[in-house]
C-alpha cells in the first residue's frame, strides 16, 4: 500500500525508535527493499548516514565505530546478499564484543512463499553472527524491536543484533499511533560480593597468578585497577592475543601481550598456577595443529573467569581494587620514550618505530598487519597517548573499513589503519567512504606482497612454498599499486621504499585533513 | 599428527577423489585450514588451481566456469568468515543453476569446543546458498563425501554443494589404504511419455499459449527445438528475465526477453491463457510493490511447469519435439545485422550498438549493467555467434569474477564483462585474477556514478534523491577513476568519453590478448 507523505510508515517508526535508543549514525548501501528506511531517514536529522560500496565496509565500520563510541551504529543491508557480505566483519564485531544493530531489508512477505530470485534464509544466515534476531510480523511492531535490537546488542557480552524487515512491513502506514518504547541506558553490571571474595582469596593463594585482560576492560581506569591489583597480589598482567582497543598512555601499565603462535603463548603461561581471567577468554590456541592441547595453560594452572552473567569487566576490577582496599598502590607505567633513530630500509620494526615517533597526540591505531604488526604493539609502548584496536576475529578485511567507523566516532583524532596487503585487498572500497565523507584517516599498507604467515605454515608442514605453494602464498605477478588503486578511489596516496620516504609521508599525511594513503614497499 | 610424505592424508583423498569426480579447477584463497589442502592440490597435476584476493571472486569465478564447462569447479574457503565472502555469488550461482562445490576449512574438532575467535556455525551459513552439505566424521571418511559433493551439486537443479572440512581430518593420515569411489557422468533424465503427451494436449487446447525458457535450456538445440514446437502449436517463445547462457547466432531463434518491471511484463504475459515453464520458475514480481498480485500472469492464465524432479529441460524440449514429429518444422531465426553507424555521445544504447558491431566470433558476454543492460538483449540480437550470461540471484557483484572463471573454461574464447560502477565496485579484486592468469577478458564499465534503478525507486515513491536520498544513490563524490583503479589491479585500461574513443578502444581489448578493462564514463 502506498502511503501519503503524512502518513507514519513501518520505516519511519524503524528510525525514530532507533533514534531515540540512541543510534545516531547507519553505515548504508540501499537496495530496493530498503528504500523506505532511505525516504524515513531523510526526515530523521538525528541519524547520519554513510554510503558505502560493499556491505563489509558498512559491518567494519559499525565495529570501529563502537569501539570508539562504546555504543552501536546500525547498518542498512540489502537482504540475504547484502548480510553475507558483511558477515566477516560482523563476525569480527561478534568476537570483538562490539555492538552493532542491522537493519536487514527483506521482500514482502506475500511475495515470499513465490520464491523470488533475491529470497533466501535470511534467519540461518543472521544467526552465524548475531546475538538476537528479530523479524516484525506487522508495521506497529516494528518500534519495539527496533528498541529492543539496540537493548540487545549492549547488554552483557556485546555483540550484533539483527533486525530483518520485509518491504511491506517496511512501506504500510501504521494503523495505530506510533508511542515510542522508552529506552534506559544501561548501568553497568556489578559481580555479587561473594565472587568478588572468591577472586580476592583465590589471587591471596596462588604462588604465580596472572591477570588476563580482555574484551572492554582495556580503558585507562581498568588498565590502572588492574596493575594496583597486580603489584598487591604479585600477580603478572598480560592482555589477550588481540586486543579490542587497548588505551596506551604515559603512566599507563604496559602489561605482557599473550603470543599468537602457540608455542610462545605456552612458554609465557607454562609457570602460572592461576590465570585471573578478566574481560579476555580461557587461553586457547587459535588453530589446532597437529595432535597438541587445545588449550595453553599448564598442566597444574587453574583459570579463573569471574566475569560471567553480564558483569561489567571494568566494574569488576574497580570493585576488586575496593575491596582489597589497593587504590592508591603505585604502579609502574609506560615512560615517555624517547625518538629513535630512522635509519635503514623498510621493515616492520622501523615501520612501527617511525610511526611511534611520529604518532600525534590522541590518535586511534587500527592494526591489520598479520606478520607486519607482530613490533607494533611494543615499538608503540610510551609513544604519545592513543588507542590500540585490534582484531580478534581472524576475519581479514577489517581496518580499512574500522578506521572508517572509528573517524565517525572521533572526528577530532587522527586514525591510522596498519594493515598488510592481502588484508587490504579485501575491503579496499573503504577507502572511497574515507573520500566521501573526508574523514581524518591514514592508512598504512605494508606491502610485501605475500600471506607471509601462510608462508610459515607451509614450512611448519615441511613443504616448499612452489608451484600451487608460491601461487596461493605470494601475491605478486602482477604486483599491486596500493597508491593508483587509492587515487582511484578518491584518496591521496604516495609510495614509500625507504624509512626517509616513509616518514615524510606520514608527517605530511597526519599534517593534511582528510584521508591519505602510504603504500610502505619492502 | 603430522604425516610423513609418503602418508596419504584426508586432503589427498579430497583432492584425488574430486579429481575423478571431475574437478578440474579450485578457485581459492586459502587460510591456515587450509594448508593441507593446499599441500595436495601441490601434488595434483590435474586440477588447476586459480588464486583470488577475496572469497566473493572465487563464487563468481566458479559460477561463470559451470556457465561455459556445464560442470563444477571447486572452491577453497577459509572458514565461516570465507564462506560468507563467498556467500553472495553462491547466491547468484544457486539461483544461476551453477554446480559449484565449495571445499570449506574448518578447525580441528578437539579444538571447537573451546570456541576459538575465528569459529562459527558454518552449517547455519552454508545452508542459505547450499542445497546439499557435507562434514566428514573422520579422513577415512572425506573421499565418499567428495565424489558425492560434486555428484549432489550436478544432480537434478544443479546448485551448491558445500564441503565442511575440519583440519585435523584433513592433516592426519588414512588408516585404511585410500579407495576412490566411481564417478559416472550423470545422464540426462527423460520426462515420463504421460508428461510429454499430457504438455502437448495443453498446448493443443490452448488459445494462446507461451513457452518459457529458463535455466538450462538455452542451448541452440534447445533454442530450436522451443521454436519449432512454438511454430508448429502457435506458441510464442519467450525467454526469463534473466537467462543464465543464451545462445545468439544466425538462423537461431531470438525469443522475446521478458522484462524485469513487473508493469511491463504484465503486459507481456496479459493476453496468455498458457504458459509452459520450461527450465524457467513460475513468473513473479522481482521485488512485491504496494499490493500488487505476486504473480505477473493474467487472472486466466494456466501455468504449467512440465520440468520437475530433475527432469532435464533441453532432454524435454527434444523429446516433445520427437512427439510432436516437428524436427523439421521451419523456424524463424536471428538475421545477420547490419553493422550501424556509430556517433554520437556514449549511452546504454550506443555503446551495446558498438559492442554488437565489433564483438568477435565466440564472445561470451557476461551483462551485470543494471540499468545500463537494459538494451544489452536487443541489440546483441544478429551479431557475432557468442553466448549471452546474465545475473538472475540478483545480487551485484558478478561479472567482473564470473568473467574470470567463463575464460578458464573457454581459453580460446573472449569474454566480455559489461557491468554497472555501482556493480563492478563490489568484487573489483577480481581484476587482479584476470592480470594474474592472463585472461582474455574485457571489461566495459558502464561508469553513470549512480545506482540508478534506486533513483527509479525512489521516484516510483515519489520521494525526490536530494538529501540522504542523494547521498545513498550517486556513487560520485569522489569520483571513481576505474581505469586507475585497474592498473593498480594490474589490467591496460583506458577511458573512453564518446563513440569513437569507445569503439577505438573495444578494437584494441578484442585484439590484445590477456585482460583491458574500458571505463565508459557517460
Amino acid at each position: 500500500m502506498m502511503t501519503s507523505p503524512n502518513e507514519t510508515t513501518g520505516a519511519d517508526a524503524l528510525i525514530a525508535a532507533s533514534a531515540k535508543a540512541g543510534i545516531e549514525v547507519c553505515f548504508a548501501n540501499a537496495g530496493t527493499s530498503e528504500m523506505a528506511m532511505l525516504a524515513s531517514l531523510m526526515r530523521e536529522p538525528g541519524i547520519r548516514v554513510v554510503p558505502v560500496l560493499f556491505e563489509g565496509v558498512a559491518s567494519g565500520a559499525a565495529d570501529g565505530y563502537a569501539r570508539m563510541a562504546s555504543k552501536p551504529a546500525s547498518t542498512m543491508l540489502h537482504l540475504g546478499p547484502g548480510l553475507a557480505n558483511a558477515s566477516a566483519n560482523l563476525h569480527n564485531a561478534r568476537r570483538g564484543q562490539s555492538p552493532v544493530v542491522n537493519w536487514i531489508g527483506d521482500h514482502a512477505t506475500w511475495l515470499m512463499p513465490h520464491d523470488p530470485p533475491l529470497h533466501s534464509d535470511i534467519h540461518a544466515l543472521a544467526t552465524n553472527t548475531s546475538k538476537w534476531v528479530g523479524r516484525p510480523h506487522r508495521s506497529e511492531g516494528i518500534s519495539a524491536l527496533a528498541s529492543q535490537a539496540v537493548r540487545k546488542a549492549q547488554e552483557g557480552k556485546a555483540g550484533v543484533s539483527s533486525l530483518i524487515l520485509p518491504m511491506n512491513h517496511l512501506e504500510s502506514a501504521l494503523a495505530e499511533p506510533l508511542v515510542l518504547p522508552d529506552f534506559k541506558v544501561l548501568e553497568a553490571k556489578h559481580a555479587p560480593e561473594k565472587v568478588i571474595e572468591d577472586s580476592a582469596q583465590i589471587l591471596r593463594v596462588a604462588e604465580k597468578p596472572l591477570l588476563l585482560l580482555g574484551g572492554p576492560a582495556m580503558d585507562a581506569i581498568s588498565l590502572r585497577n588492574a596493575a594496583r591489583i597486580g603489584e598487591a597480589m604479585g600477580a603478572k598482567l598480560m592482555v589477550e592475543q588481540f586486543p579490542r582497543n587497548i588505551r596506551r598512555e604515559e603512566g599507563l601499565p604496559v602489561p605482557e601481550r599473550l603470543a599468537y603462535l602457540p608455542m610462545f603463548a605456552r612458554q609465557q603461561l607454562a609457570n602460572h598456577d592461576l590465570i585471573l581471567c578478566l574481560g579476555a577468554d580461557r587461553p586457547a590456541c587459535f588453530f589446532g595443529y597437529g595432535d597438541e592441547a587445545p588449550l595453553l595453560t599448564g598442566p597444574n594452572c587453574e583459570v579463573l573467569n569471574p566475569i560471567k552473567d553480564g558483569i561489567c569487566p571494568g566494574t569488576f576490577l574497580a570493585d576488586l581494587v575496593l575491596f582489597l582496599g589497593v587504590h592508591d598502590k603505585t604502579i609502574v607505567g609506560a615512560e615517555e620514550r624517547a625518538e629513535k633513530t630512522l635509519s635503514g630500509p623498510l621493515q616492520p620494526e622501523t615501520i612501527c618505530r617511525a610511526m611511534a615517533n611520529l604518532l600525534p597526540h590522541e590518535s586511534i591505531v587500527i592494526c591489520e598487519g598479520i606478520t607486519s604488526s607482530l613490533p607494533l604493539y611494543d615499538e608503540l609502548a610510551g609513544a604519545a597517548p592513543h588507542h590500540l584496536i585490534t582484531n580478534k576475529g581472524g576475519s581479514i578485511g577489517f581496518a580499512l573499513s574500522a578506521a572508517v567507523g572509528a573517524a565517525i566516532a572521533a572526528p577530532k583524532q587522527r586514525v591510522v589503519s596498519y594493515v598488510g596487503d592481502g588484508s587490504a585487498a579485501y575491503t579496499i572500497q573503504a577507502l572511497w567512504t574515507q573520500a566521501r565523507e573526508n574523514l581524518n584517516v591514514t592508512n598504512i599498507i605494508c606491502v610485501n606482497r605475500a600471506y607471509v604467515v601462510l608462508q610459515m605454515e607451509l614450512m611448519r608442514m615441511g613443504v616448499q612454498a612452489e608451484g600451487v605453494g608460491e601461487d596461493l602464498t605470494h601475491i605478486g605477478r602482477p604486483d599491486m599499486n596500493f597508491a593508483k588503486i587509492a587515487e582511484g578511489f578518491g584518496v591521496p596516496a604516495v609510495e614509500a621504499h625507504n624509512l626517509e620516504e616513509f616518514s615524510k609521508a606520514l608527517e605530511e599525511s597526519f599534517a593534511r585533513p582528510g584521508p591519505g594513503l602510504i603504500a610502505a614497499v619492502f
